[in-house]
């Protein structure tokens, strides 16, 4: 990929409005271990955007900073290497929404397709709050902040790329600079995870997924209930793998790539039954994440340690988002008064 | 008035999108000087709401911004008992903006009588930039960070405060204590000064008003074209003083009320040239206006010293609004990392 040719600036994050689970390890979790050895990468939790659908329950919002800290270092993201940060903690990020508001009109944050979507899945309709309708302009106020150049989504978020790139050229047009750096969004090499049920949408309040700290009998039991092929009644019937979520499953964790290809042919033609698949799903799985819960026990048994590793990472993050937001004030001609 | 009896804390300030006027003197300007003696004032110059309908002109914003400050020191507002602000240098005000937003739904923003009236003058129909829409929630922002208890406004900002209060009130609810503080409006115990032409709103864009740096020929030629009774033809015939603009002003400014009262009921029985009363109106324009404009020509000479004045306060102004958005977030539980 053209992008791994040189460093680029990566800003990505989570709402800590629960623990990260599996969807969250293949859809990006994994990706940024691997990119944070050869870019520069910001990882951001994002607060203030969980409470803008948690306006009423902050605690909860408050409680899951710190599992979601565990999360990545037990996935093997690296203080070190990557930036972790707090939105709330970043006052530039708010400067930045409030100067960016002012160039972008309801009627273009109401078209968004992304906010679109979410509105009518979280059903809002009248009583949407309004810094939920806000939230393109905030992460482009994250995004640009950072001097980000390169943004991990889902496929479903590319229209907040459009989004930040034409608040970007508004306001170089505006200064008569290219003073805000655009960026492009890296979507993930890897298909969704589909949910144990086979639904595409995996999520901890659907219960259709296994968080990182899942125990082995949990593990077992999530995939013990996994939906194989319907029609696929004695082991001597041929199956379907299409749909299939043993072994979509089974492409996205099992490092031996072979194996799963010839379990494929095998229970298409018939003879292989989902017992045996489960089995090698299981052991895979249990492989993956028994040095991931082991590791999360230790780090959730250290809130202070994790919090003043999100601390150190955000004194360094408030220097970059700082210094974005001061240089956009004099550009503007307001007084710094710092 | 029962609010004089004990010292609140006053929040009032102005959009610096040009040099204030006489009607700013009569609507504001002397209430505050006066207020200053007893309460703890906070005046903040308002930057980034002129940006709201300003966007894409900030050059003008940051121009008005000393331009305002000479204005205030020249009518008698004192550092030493005002503190002079500017928010787009307290990223408080920004960061609990964003709080808010969460808890107001953007069906309640587009009920504020304020904001659609607004909206309709300015004519934004559907371009209407977000940072607009979000303005009730901003000032509800500025005003509880300073934790004001007394908001002088104009009867059509009403609902603004309403708005605040409702704020306040949700958010205290959902910490189950009372950490913001409510507030009162103070409206104006003057009657608005209609413009020269007589319409009832008076801006510098309508060019209907006086600059507080008017020179003497301007104060003669504004009061030359100033709209009297229209049926008052000769200086013997009874004129109206309901409406004439000559007799409104010299209720707001002419220091000798019982001659005022006098040249009323002369001019109503008839005998009273409307030369002769555009004169007495003119010297006392000239007495009030002379010393301002003086003191101001030598302010706006020294840029430096009006923007230091703004610094410090500012530096003062920073120390309490963070401490209450640390607090209100503290109170909600997002960890406080500064």
């Amino acid at each position: 990929m053209s992008t791994d040719s040189q460093p680029q600036t990566i800003l990505t994050g989570d709402r800590p409005t629960g623990a990260l689970h599996l969807g969250h390890y293949v859809g990006s979790l994994q990706q940024r271990v691997a990119l944070q050895h050869h870019h520069r990468q910001f990882v951001l939790i994002a607060d203030l955007q969980g409470l803008t659908d948690n306006g009423s329950d902050p605690a909860k919002i408050a409680r899951n900073i710190p599992q979601v800290m565990a999360d990545y270092l037990a996935v093997g993201l690296d203080p070190e290497k990557t930036t972790f940060c707090l939105q709330s903690a970043l006052p530039a990020l708010a400067e930045l929404t409030m100067l960016y508001m002012n160039i972008v009109t309801v009627s273009r944050v109401e078209r968004n397709p992304t906010v679109k979507n979410e509105i009518a899945q979280k059903g809002f309709s009248r009583s949407l709050p309004v810094g939920f309708m806000v939230y393109p302009i905030s992460q482009a106020a994250d995004i640009t902040a950072f001097n980000a150049t390169l943004v991990p989504v889902g496929g479903d978020q590319l229209p907040m790329i459009e989004q930040t790139n034409e608040i970007v050229h508004k306001m170089n047009s505006l200064l008569g600079k290219p003073l805000l750096h655009s960026c492009q969004a890296l979507t993930g090499s890897t298909d969704r995870l589909p949910g144990i049920d086979g639904q595409a949408k995996m999520s901890k309040s659907l219960g259709n997924t296994l968080l990182l700290s899942a125990s082995d009998e949990e593990i077992c039991r999530a995939v013990h209930a996994m939906y194989t092929d319907p029609g696929h009644l004695r082991v001597s019937d041929p199956g379907k793998v299409e749909g299939n979520v043993v072994f979509s499953w089974l492409d996205a964790f099992h490092p031996d790539k072979s194996l799963v290809a010839e379990m494929k042919a095998h229970y298409q033609r018939g003879g292989l039954g989902d017992r045996l698949c489960k089995k090698e799903l299981e052991a895979c799985l249990i492989a993956l994440l028994t040095p991931v819960r082991e590791r999360r026990a230790t780090l959730i048994a250290e809130p202070d340690y994790l919090m003043q590793t999100l601390k150190a990472g955000t004194q360094r993050a408030r220097e970059v988002t700082q210094r974005t937001v001061d240089t956009l004030k004099r550009e503007l001609g307001l007084p710094i008064m710092g």
